[in-house]
């Protein structure tokens, strides 16, 4: 089981994963190098992400699949599964007995005398309650998203709708992520296109920022920071990589990395469960053109992508604004950055939205 | 000139920066791949942190010397140069003129009408006025930290004390990070061992957090939060790789990545700048031994150390302690760690840590 650790210092959690858990002696370098798709099949009999091998991976928890096909057989050309090695489970909950209240457990550190009995609460836990779900993106074991028609795209952007709106359900799940991870620099070695989809049990401490900053210039203003701030970038204008009826695509302002892109709707709506199925066939086609453009400008970057959402509580909230943000990693994070979490961005957004603008296809 | 830009919605500032910024068509990849020490000589003749080599790097701010040798010529064994590419500077404020009040500048976006006035503050500026310098820990180009003499890690972290205390003396720095990236994962491509000091106008978000947490505990418990930890630390004994009379090594109970080690003083103390001579060459000597510790443990992994500090105007206030803390860049920050700010760690610290005591020298 999972374990949620607070560090007392901060208030933030930690996953502490045991089930994808190394031990010591197993830790090597990150890994580098590059994934070329060029170089690969379609498909890979060893790939548990490949139609035909549905028997190596764990059960379908949705899919969308030719009629007729049985669920964890092929057919499929969207498919989610429980993540193997899960950061978070609903299982977790087997030893929740141990846990009070919100859930939260103090570890008894014995302390003798010296202390206030509140010395003893510094050590906070809470069982790895949640959710770690995999979509694959694609039945071919070399496609890249950047290529996908424009109907399994669409499709893949329903299923991320849909999943979210099937975890946010349970009232455990108290904030969801979406996210992809593209190529070794971004965190995964796996070939085969894949997302996945995080639901925790706390929300994490970033958020619980950026909420209350939200929260102070709603209450202050009147209005979203977020419908400001996209006003202020149309107003600008130099940071804009493409606009539709319903989005608008753009470096921003404060980007903390080069080629960072945030993608937003332009009406104001604080969370992506709220999207209608149009739009959200609108969204997959524009995430496409916009990830296509930095693939030839870029040659192909690794790159994450993730969508910021408000708490699942929240999500009817005015003073928040969902966004789909990618980041290209083009760069290592370095003491300064990890060690005041501020970054040094080494491109000036006007820059590189300029030049991204000149490779997007109509 | 640099320039810092505070985000709306979280108001964290970044630091755009010119003085080292790559065109947009210059991008490439992160760069991976390992630096072998062994492979490569004592001296190089293009290293301009070689001695010899001074007059390819700015003049130097200080340097510990041989008597009779001449400032920027051979004879030093620590070096502190000005960052050729720095990411902020004093001649920063050339154009500070535009800035008023706390050197803020708003942004004028135009808007005509439909917002009030306060939407044109959205974009928010800073002239990009601090300090950026580069330590050269060693004259020896292929010589590792794990490797120095004792003499020569006490005179480097002499070093980074009086380069702290120089810095901390002007009005227009607020904050002060020491750090060290070691090897391609790290951030660091240049083979020759080297720190970095850098002082920015602005506090970062991250520590603001850590700031108000410290403090409230403070005057809720009436003792400081990190002398409450490195109690609760050493009652459980588990987490601990090295105690000394002054200090404490330790994988905290929410690490947040695979081995990562907090370095603290043991009796309260808010700031490195109050570290006594004799202290700080005794931390010198015990950074070396655990960081020699993962050398062998973990076969010579990058890594990162960075001292965490208060504010510059709160070096002597009770609710904050320093720590020295080492993150090995084992594994690779994915779309869910940059998405949320939270970590899912895939080690255990109590076994890490037990795996580390087994591979410490007396």
């Amino acid at each position: 089981m999972s374990e949620l650790r607070q560090d007392p210092t901060t208030r933030e959690w930690v996953i502490i994963a045991t089930e994808r858990r190394r031990r010591p002696h197993e830790f090597e370098e990150a890994s580098s190098g590059k994934i070329n798709t060029a170089d690969i099949p379609e498909y890979s009999k060893d790939c548990p992400f490949c139609p035909g091998n549905e028997h190596l991976s764990p059960h379908e928890t949705a899919s969308y699949r030719a009629s007729g096909t049985g669920s964890n057989a092929k057919g499929w050309w969207v498919r989610v599964i429980p993540n193997k090695y899960a950061a978070l489970s609903m299982n977790a909950g087997d030893n929740a007995a141990l846990y009070e209240g919100e859930g939260v457990r103090t570890v008894n550190t014995d302390f003798t005398g010296y202390f206030f009995p509140r010395a003893t609460e510094i050590f906070r836990t809470k069982p790895g309650i949640g959710a770690h779900e995999v979509i694959i993106d694609t039945p071919k074991h070399n496609e890249q998203l950047e290529f996908f028609s424009d109907k399994q795209i669409q499709e893949l952007f329903l299923m991320y709708r849909e999943r979210y709106i099937g975890l946010h359900e349970n009232s455990k799940i108290r904030y969801i992520i979406i996210f992809k991870n593209h190529g070794v620099h971004a965190g995964t070695s796996i070939a085969h296109s894949h997302s996945q989809i995080i639901a925790t049990p706390v929300i994490p401490l970033t958020l619980r920022n950026n909420i209350s900053q939200a929260r102070f210039y709603y209450d202050e203003v009147g209005r979203c920071i977020f419908c400001d701030m996209i006003q202020a970038e149309i107003v600008d204008g130099r940071r804009i990589i493409l606009q539709t009826d319903d989005f608008i695509a753009f470096h921003p302002f404060a980007s903390v990395s080069p080629f960072e892109t945030w993608i937003m709707p332009l009406n104001h709506d604080p969370c992506f469960a709220n999207i209608s199925v149009d739009k959200v066939k609108a969204l997959g086609i524009l995430v496409k053109k916009v990830l296509r453009a930095m693939y030839d400008a870029l040659k192909d970057p690794d790159y994450n992508f993730m969508f910021n959402n408000p708490p699942v509580a929240d999500e009817k909230e005015d003073y928040y604004h969902w966004s789909l943000r990618i980041i290209p990693r083009l760069t290592m994070k370095a003491g300064f950055e990890i060690g005041t979490g501020m970054s040094i961005n080494t491109a000036i957004p006007e820059e590189t939205a300029e030049f991204i603008r000149g490779f997007l296809k109509s």
